[in-house]
């Protein structure tokens, strides 16, 4: 009954995961681990009783391994996502589903090969339940048409390593899937303006940058990207539709007044603000895999996010409106 | 490794914790069921695949089952708790721990003859992540000592069959609990203040009702009692300490604006506010039972609700101040 | 055309009003000035090229004096309020209009007995936004009868001559004659409550105090008056209705976000806090002096505050509830 | 040493600003009136005891007229303006100072000829409590440089005579004016982004609009201008600086608890929102005036703002960035 899960590449995220699974989460256990460096797999393994695979391919093909969780580096994920899906297995990949929108394109044609949806994205902020309440609203129709949405994503800081196309793919794409989903349309085009930099940035960096998208609709998007803002992970989401507007709120639980003024306590990183969310992630998750059932993203989801940042990085050398390149949505994922 | 637990009394709030047990809560399996009308365990107990027992002796009774839970209703609270800690079995019970202290006294005797803390009483808001964020910051002394709390406990309405003492036994017992809690010490006087009345009410109810408290150290706590405000479950508590205060947020995800102007819903009712503080709750018991460990409310604290609600119900019908009588704290419970 | 104003006794309230009626306000001139002190008042004529007057009684009697605004010591307010009223001119005097209710009394007999009501205390929060935004709405009976308010008022810190009975006489009687405005009803009886002291005091105060307060139909008042908080002037509010309830928002005009989380300045005094309603109150006064009309407070509601505060001060060193003794009302001021 | 002022155009505008100066405003008076259509103005005039005069030419030249404002018809401000500059007195002139940046260019001509700064435009929100207060922290640089500042500019609805290019010239131009003042240098580059339209729109019109604006040291700004939102006049603002935000608060007076949630009041036009700022522009020109010298906007910010108005509206029709076309500052506006 219980559903066991194999956790391939258990660096900080999949470690968190498998917490979470353990500790706060019904109905999974994870009973095996491999990684590229199997001392670590080993370590891993131990702590939770687990079992170590010398490599993902014997953890994928083990009979009492019933889910993959990947959270592995992004060049890897394609061979065990492939793996897993030709093994029958739902598979929960970490964001980005592939670095490339080409190898997400593999993925897709074995998945629908296969017949049936096994590949799961983890793109948390669809389990949010603040984004939830404004998904439903929107759907509703009670406010007429969205028109708009304005989005900030800023981070108090980013290491050094962190390169200016990161603020597309590894940052911005939260917002190019969170507005999909939320919209329930493609994105077809975007443009990235560049303001004044902060003095506070690493100088390779152009930081903050507006991403700016389209959808088929015509829906007008802005993501203001401000990766060393000094202060705080702030996300933020206002819809502007036709006769109202929804906004995120600031989500904090308690309010102070002292000699700071009125104040509350901003959330310094994705933990923080969106614990919440992944905890929601793996629940339903794993709740799908029991049911013999898909939830959350699908690969065509982490395809079609792959392709409009593929026109967001070329977008960050090029001036004006870079259209997003992508093939027709299959089918098998309508 | 998975507890298994027994639940005894399975009304709304018991079937709402074996969902919660059963698909958001890690560790823990309610394994079996009993209640005083038999069919209806047997009922809840098919839809989980558990057993029913025809009595809750024979479910406290049988080495299957880990842990019990009791659901039940108050006056039958008292020989189950006792017999669960006779059978060394750690019990979560829900609030209020027995109707009278009378009883809750009888509870403690039999838990110390034992040697061993055994019993969880329900208290929920404990659990909150808002009041902990506030619990934190009035520990930590830096805005001093804590003089002050203020109180709204405000529900859209009540069956006919809710009595003037429940706005302190059902109601106010919430904020007894807490304040105690979170100022960590006893509450030593009560009185009731009886304002205009709602012409929303049901005749015999004196709604809203004002329950005043004073701790052993002095702050002053007041709770504003409004069970038929028509419009929403609304709990709000704002401690005021030396330098500073600290109020809970409104709690809403999201901010609205519309026709209706800037608006955010309310919750209706406590599982809408304290669903995540319910999850938690039990989260944490299932934790510390696996531990062998204790947490949460004690037996102590369930006969020192019942106590300061004995002189709040005498407080409903005498003028002025009417002092707690209680035992001094057992070391125990210390 | 212009409204010519003597000014009685211009310490910093009065030279704040000299300021604004010359500044900011239409239709009014400061043109006359008289004080204890002769120096001080030729100071402050020079200032405004306004004549000096050796004794109020000749700055009241000269017929190039429309209206008086007395400003000075609070044992002083009778006579000259006396002698305005004799004279036949509009008054406004700063609160409280006297320091014993018996005092009033007298000038409510001369006014009577003029047959005009010529007397306007200052109390400014009649005045200000918010408030009226409350009282209309609590007014248009839309959300049922008013059952309880709840007040705050905070200050930074109180000079070292701040008396305990000035905690009701100086502090307490704005929430006094705002609540007797709010609720267009008596105050009948007052208890005080006293939490926990804060360290931040002098020795001789008991700070915080609560000041619970009952009106003729029942309504239930509190005020926590806390007047070292260390922080901020916090006025807060908050009616609560049998369908709705209606607070004072913060007031504050923008939000900040940075190292210090999401934060907010606050009010330091009442200068920044009513600033507004200090400069609509004098407006509105001179504009009803110029149409031979009466606005604001009257003496019988000077009256009442302090008969209000007499119980109040009355009730710092007794134990429960003391009534309010007032004549009643005359059929003059209805 | 009262202003006395003539009234040149008094529409809706005009005549508000005579009822804020003859009611709420100290030390002017409005003691003459012209207008194309001089039934109108002698209705007016009559209705303030002022004299009326058969043009605006004869207006100006009378000796007993200290200051100038219009509120004409925008094509007529230029001939008026020149005028009054010519007689050397003080003119306030409601926005836009001129239609098109030429005739603006003509203003500044004359104005320096005569050696003396006496144009103001009607800019109201430099004046604003709010903007001010967000400025006064910028200019502090306690939160470094300003990086982006995000705007929305929402009104319920306008009338069917609102063309496209008036959501740059009259709405948006509030913008261009107050981020002009806000960061102390001139916009040189616009572009305007076309969301998915409304479908409560004239055919007309293309609504909502983005208008995108690049400062001389590269700060970005954004305006969303929604004119048919069905709701409230919404104006916000929000300041990204290097380590801080500033963003406008939603200025509501009170915070109503009902059946509708948790809900505030929105303002439903400028006068609403920005009654406050009108009031506060007037009387620091009347200051101004009486003591000889400028305050608010110069002709230099009139022309400035009809030059990015002029960018703004080619781009509503050209694709991508239109650079702002102005002289180089004259010294005389330094």
């Amino acid at each position: 009954m219980t559903v066991r899960i194999g956790m391939i590449g258990p660096g900080g995220m999949g470690r968190a995961h498998i917490d979470r699974i353990h500790t706060v989460i019904a109905g999974g256990r994870v009973t095996g681990v491999s990684d590229v460096v199997t001392e670590n797999a080993a370590k891993v393994a131990e702590s939770i009783g687990g079992r170590v695979y010398e490599t993902s391919t014997a953890l994928i093909g083990d009979p009492n391994i019933d889910a993959v969780m990947i959270c592995s580096y992004g060049p890897a994920h394609k061979d065990d996502v492939i793996a897993a899906v030709k093994a029958g297995k739902p598979v929960f990949c970490e964001k980005p589903l592939t670095p490339t929108s080409g190898e997400a394109l593999e993925i897709m044609e074995v998945e629908q090969a296969g017949g049936r949806k096994l590949v799961t994205v983890g793109f948390m902020r669809r389990f949010d339940e603040s984004y939830r309440q404004m998904k439903a609203i929107l759907d509703s129709g009670e406010i007429g048409e969205t028109l708009i949405v304005h989005n900030r994503h800023r981070n108090p800081t980013v290491p050094a390593h962190y390169t200016w196309d990161m603020a597309i793919n590894d940052t911005g794409i939260h917002e190019v899937d969170t507005m999909r989903w939320l919209l329930g349309e493609e994105i077809v085009a975007v443009r990235v303006d560049k303001p004044k930099k902060t003095s506070h940035r690493f100088e390779h960096l152009q930081d903050p940058l507006i991403l700016i998208m389209e959808t088929q609709s015509g829906v007008w998007i802005d993501d203001e990207i401000f990766v060393n803002n000094q202060h705080s992970y702030d996300i933020q989401c206002e819809a502007v539709a036709e006769t109202g507007t929804i906004r995120l709120s600031d989500q904090h639980k308690i309010e102070r007044t002292g000699t700071l003024g009125r104040h509350n306590a901003l959330t310094m990183d994705h933990n923080q603000r969106f614990g919440g969310a992944f905890v929601t992630e793996v629940q339903e998750w794993i709740d799908a895999v029991a049911r013999g059932e898909h939830t959350g993203s699908t690969s065509w989801d982490g395809y079609a996010a792959a392709c409009v940042c593929d026109a967001g990085v070329k977008a960050l050398t090029e001036d004006g409106v870079v259209p997003v390149r992508m093939i027709d949505k299959p089918q098998f994922y309508a």
